[in-house]
């Protein structure tokens, strides 16, 4: 890989950043195709691909997922919602193995000019309750939806800032911090 | 962004494998700060970035920290280990946030022409016995660390492929499948 290919993408993984207000604009359905497909090659503890991926455009079922609880209320504005669904078999692992398919998933969306952020179903019953909506089997575990659409002009999260590197890194060990 | 500079991207994002034999070439400094650099941006649940990492370069400590477990074996052999240390504050969510720094370490790496891989402390007490290696406090939490180095020729995990599309993807509810 050349010096200016790597310096694209760690530029692009550095700039990732959350989006959670949205345009109507849809988006096209070969744009979620190639997300998924980059979230499909995702890797995972033993290739065990614990998820399943519940695409949803339809704007009564966007406002319904969106009731479920306060953090998952932007999703009703988002024109694309990717909820992911976890086998449950693994409680341990699988948590882990989201959180790296929801960022392929993010990191996918801004390589096609798009915004991306994950709306979370709890607390209370709103985990039980987006099951429901879709149709998803007990047993399966629904934590989390990831909004996606092209960002409203000036609206996007800063993120709101870092530690600084030398705060969260040692060298060789924790007390050479 | 041009539409080279997403494919670029997204086919970085498809093309990221699991590399867990290394040759012994050490990894620049400069390079792991940059891997660094990107996951300090990483996103995580109300920005808590709930992350420490110890970096470990020292041949014995690998060593060490290789003979915690079956899953760790393979970081004695990688010239550069990241200790993903979490606060253990929040043990819904931080292994989610957990997955997605990871995956943002280990894509960074291979955008610098580097293999990586997660190894994993458990089973057993792998876990107390790497944070007592590391110096680590009581309370933090230690599951996994990423070796990074340059991948032995021949020896690139091939993944061990994936589920279709068609398997893993739903339209707008569970039964559409």
């Amino acid at each position: 890989m050349s010096v200016a290919q790597s310096n694209v993408i760690t530029r692009h993984l550095r700039g990732q950043r959350q989006t959670r207000r949205f345009t109507d604009e849809p988006v096209p359905k070969d744009v979620i195709t190639d997300i998924l497909e980059v979230a499909r090659w995702t890797g995972s503890w033993k290739n065990d691909q614990p998820w399943h991926f519940v695409v949803v455009t339809d704007a009564e079922t966007r406002k319904a997922l969106a009731e479920v609880g306060p953090h998952a209320a932007f999703l009703e504005g988002a024109p694309c919602v990717v909820v992911v669904v976890l086998d449950g078999e693994n409680p341990r692992g699988e948590p882990f193995d989201e959180g790296r398919v929801s960022e392929r998933i993010m990191l996918a969306a801004s390589a096609h000019g798009l915004g991306a952020g994950t709306g979370w179903f709890a607390p209370g019953d709103g985990e039980a309750k987006a099951r429901e909506i879709l149709g998803i089997p007990e047993g399966k575990v629904v934590r989390q939806a990831i909004g996606i659409g092209r960002p409203q002009p000036g609206r996007q999260s800063s993120g709101g800032g870092r530690k600084p590197l030398d705060e969260i890194v040692s060298w060789e060990s924790w007390s050479a911090s």
